[in-house]
């Protein structure tokens, strides 16, 4: 590093931690008291302190454009969906480019990634730095408060966030935001002169330093057994009370059981951010608590798809790849019938992938995970699916932001599904009209961690037995994620709701013989499994090879690596068949297991089955589909690919 | 009149008129370039400008508290959806009590009356006034604007305004708030001196001979076949350009095709209000088109339950019920097992009548209206459904906002739905957990417009002739509605998606006997059908009387006045059981049709059933709510309660 560039730096991240302290504190205290003698609003007439709060004149705002940053801690499950909600109210007032340091664990940082990646929401930049870098500092201070050692990073965090960063807006993540966040950002100007006064004195004393001086005093001097990061904070305020400038309370309005938030405001226009500080949360007991839950309420099940709205006139806002698909989607010609196809499968759909609490499976070598997608109306196949699959599964869920909200409080209140740490939930969120079954299929086929899958549907429930016996089948065939095998597990159905499902494959064939059970699809759609010769598996005692043929669409189990399904397919139709036939054309080996099978259970027509029953537009552009995944075929796979294309057309002229 | 009070009163009318021009100007305008020039924003520094527009320090706002007065002509289904995607953004921004002046035809009015009274939201006043009595007044005007005659409503709104009404904003149905309305309100402070100036000139000439005597000179000298308001408007401010001080044009951003909106705002926080004065609305083609329908869609999709907020500190502001009801709410137990019944059954959900165009059926006293409630997963059900009733519908929907978009997408979509005109869907806005069965069945029988309704299930098809039939047979029993008597229609199931449905008695028995169809719920709940006596069915040539069971719950034809269902059953259970009982303990006599049927299809199970199956509280719950239904009707019908009561014990005993 060059000589000149030290102290720059230095200075730099002693400004920011001033700041930090200086929004820190009103951010992140508990103290309700605290700072609330010196807001500027309480005292002054009521009817100049509207004009003043709703307009704040004060304050002059940044330049237009001008970056804001904001740094936020956040580690494991609960805390990266509390996140979103924070982040959507700041993004729904926010008029600037925004900046986000993420200061997160594994867990949150995977999570965190792909929902910003797909988000894709215009003038937000998103760094993330590791958490794991901040522990040594800060894990020798003993504490118990609920937030435990991430909330005490907030002490050390000058020390991750880059140099050249001077300022930056700390917050935690239950915070909601009800006014734009450059009002707060613009309180940095309106106190640099306090800043730039103490700014020497900082120096040489050293932030580090005091707070671990103040921090151990405590713990040695006043008995204390835990500081959480506030004590801490505190303390070294209460020694230093020149470090701070008091914040306005109403940029936080926190909403204990025994606040006295109420003497900060006079009325909503006067809140600026909403601190959800008590353990109750949304249920906490407080005066105006119901006008607070219905403003996080708001954020909670807000589209987030509506918050990818570009800023008029501020230059490179545009996330990856956001300019190209924003082309290829104004390019495509409204009036023609298969324009709501096309606008179909070039929606990026924002994904939130493990959105509850998930414990990953042990690594084991022939482990397998149960791959599926479904949408709200399939929400009570999933208790069922969990007694019969003990094993991982990974289920992408096709919600609004709104039943999102729904299915947690399903899972939470049902026994048998909050149990399951093993079942990893991947929230797509919805946009247009038509099912986007196989992106769905290939974001819970990508989060699957075993090195098998085994690719279901979520109206499918497998035999008991099915996942012990694959894991062993696995082994016995001395399979490896090298080998290209689809073991195919057969598929039946039942047209009765309650039925007593078979435990074994005698009592399947039996339930088969007395007609309470069909091989699946017999009746409408024969060919889809007809290749794997129920007849022969009847009889079989050892895996046996089947071919491919037209329209084939068995239920397999692959290793993870397999191919992706081909996101041109969205509704109904034809979905899984082109999988199967991207698995043949790269050689897999079709092996049927005599043991295993998986049993189809009735429901209503999907909406997409009803739209292409009737419409003969839906029908045509499922067509036009299939033609366009041969061409790509033909390309890719030459004349190896000659049989599929020879397949279709005979199908096409027997039609 | 005391001689003071007329010209009091007078001076107000000429008031209000000179800012409903002022604003109306603005707000309808639909050229576009008018008023650019004269934009406070645009010829100054931007960051001065942004400053100023984002804290607007000119406009000194009105007392807390203070009233606005909106006035907005509304006709028709369509602008009824309309006008609450504008109360949305309203709402969403505002901080002062609003009174809603609604100029309505009988249409909207039943409508929106329906709506306000289940919104409860504090602090909005909604007044209506009844369009039809303007229509004389504007009825001469030739004119072909699509807004037609309700748009030309605006010239004359001062003659029905109440004569103290001093000042109101006057709004089209399709614009969006993306501010506080009350710094449009501001604006007529800014603007008083201007107004009080020409008061004296306005009285000696008078607004209504002015515009008339433009309005004819326009429609003789210039050739004019047609004019709409705005372009009346037009001419009396070409000729009297002192009438109106321009609005700034951020108050009336206009979405058509060319207009050159953009040169009015230099970025989102400049914009008032979006006007979608284009016939292609949010298909317009615009710059920022993408922005501004994600504002629009943000309101679309808004869960008006969140609006619900009350105003800090304003008096008076509860709409009638909203207080006893909150306090109902707040006294519940939340430690109780049965909390979310109870909470369920309190909830007052919003409700949309006639969500989408209807044509009532023309009066006939014999004519039957099918009623049902359903949920998004059975959408599917709807055409089906369609082509067995040819006869009217009146369907209540449990939706979220979202999800009602989705559902008018899903109709205009399907050529069947779009083609029936007789078939009303009134949406229910989704609340809480719990599936408010009976509230949904009462809001749907609530708004049946023929004499007899039949209580019907959406998962259920009727015979192809039972509208016909019913018809028939009402005339041919010389029943009256005042005559009790539930004509039953035996109820049957199936176990195939596909299969095709018997067109008649005999094809039905046929299928019976071949085991393809059974009695309803023959396995799993005899009881709730036995006494309809099946095997009596199948020989009978004529009506036959049947008395009531315990736990029968058949589906019936009555007189549009029967009994409400109880509303205290939500969730799964009993909900129909509950109703039989308070006919039967009403005497209706209960009369099977010999050629009457209806056959429910296959579905998975609800949510709510899969709950009442696998939770012992859910089902402690419902005996709970079956015993005090029972002290409810002991209290009403006395010992002639009792029979019902045993058969309760029976039944608890046996269990």
């Amino acid at each position: 590093m060059l000589p000149r560039g030290r102290p720059r730096a230095m200075g730099a991240a002693v400004l920011l931690l001033l700041l930090l302290l200086v929004v820190g504190f009103f951010l992140f205290g508990r103290d309700p008291d605290y700072g609330l003698g010196t807001t500027a609003t309480l005292d002054e007439d009521p009817y100049r302190s509207r004009n003043l709060s709703a307009s704040s004149p004060q304050l002059l705002l940044p330049p237009k454009c001008e970056m804001l940053h904001v740094a936020i801690v956040c580690a494991g499950y609960n805390s990266s969906r509390e996140i979103i909600t924070l982040t959507k109210s700041l993004l729904f007032y926010r008029k600037n480019p925004l900046h986000l340091h993420l200061i997160t664990d594994a867990v949150a940082r995977n999570i965190l990634e792909t929902l910003f990646r797909t988000w894709m929401v215009p003038a937000v930049v998103v760094s993330f730095y590791d958490a794991e870098e901040l522990k040594p500092l800060v894990s020798w201070i003993p504490n118990k408060h609920y937030s435990g050692l991430y909330g005490l990073m907030k002490l050390v965090l000058p020390s991750i966030l880059p140099p050249s960063l001077a300022r930056v807006i700390v917050l935690d993540t239950d915070v909601t935001f009800s006014s734009d966040i450059v009002e707060l950002w613009a309180l940095f100007d309106h106190f640099s002169g306090v800043i730039l006064l103490w700014l020497d004195r900082l120096q040489q004393t050293g932030w580090e330093q005091m707070w671990k001086v103040t921090a151990k005093r405590e713990l040695l001097t006043l008995m204390a057994t835990s500081l959480a990061d506030q004590d801490i904070f505190n303390a070294v305020i209460k020694e230093h009370p020149h470090l701070v400038h008091p914040l306005p309370c109403v940029w936080n309005v926190q909403l204990s059981d025994h606040t006295r938030a109420e003497r900060c405001y006079l009325e909503a226009a006067d809140l600026k951010v909403i601190h959800w500080n008590s353990p109750k949360k949304l249920r906490v007991k407080n005066k105006h608590a119901e006008f607070f839950r219905n403003l996080h309420l708001t954020f909670l099940g807000y589209d987030g798809k509506l918050l990818r709205r570009e800023l008029f006139g501020c230059p490179n806002q545009f996330p990856p790849g956001a300019e190209q698909l924003q082309q290829a989607l104004t390019q495509l010609d409204e009036e023609e019938p298969c324009f709501e196809f096309r606008q179909q499968q070039l929606t990026v759909h924002r994904v939130h992938i493990t959105f509850l609490p998930h414990q990953p499976p042990p690594p084991q070598p022939h482990d397998v995970t149960l791959v599926a997608q479904l949408s709200m109306d399939r929400l009570q196949m999933l208790e069922a699916l969990c007694r019969h699959w003990p094993g991982p599964m990974s289920l992408a869920l096709y919600l609004t932001d709104e039943e999102a909200q729904q299915f947690l409080h399903f899972v939470e209140t049902s026994p048998v599904l909050s149990m399951r740490k093993d079942v990893a939930y991947h929230v797509v969120y919805r946009d247009g009209p038509l099912y986007p079954v196989n992106q769905l299929r290939n974001v819970a086929l990508a989060q699957a961690l075993t090195p098998y899958v085994f690719l279901s549907d979520i109206d499918f429930l497998p035999a008991y037995s099915l996942y012990d016996y694959l894991r062993a089948s696995i082994e016995q065939l001395e399979l490896d994620s090298r080998r290209k095998t689809a073991l195919v597990v057969p598929a039946f159905e039942t047209l009765h709701y309650r039925f007593s499902f078979p435990n074994s494959k005698a009592e399947l064939l039996t339930l088969l013989d007395a007609g309470s059970l069909h091989t699946f699809r017999y009746h409408e759609w024969p060919q889809g499994h007809s290749s794997t010769d129920y007849s022969r598996w009847r009889e079989a005692q050892a895996p046996y090879s089947v071919q491919w043929s037209a329209d084939y669409e068995p239920y397999v189990v692959v290793p993870r690596d397999c191919p992706r399904y081909d996101p041109r397919f969205v509704g109904f139709g034809w979905n899984k068949v082109a999988h199967i036939i991207e698995l043949d054309a790269q050689e897999y080996e079709f092996l049927v297991l005599p043991e295993a099978f998986s049993i189809h259970l009735p429901h209503a027509p999907s909406l997409d089955i009803s739209r292409f029953r009737s419409s003969p537009t839906y029908r045509n552009c499922l067509q036009a589909l299939k033609e366009e995944f041969h061409q790509d075929l033909s390309r890719r796979y030459g004349s190896a690919a000659l049989k599929y294309l020879t397949a279709l057309q005979q199908a096409r002229s027997r039609a």
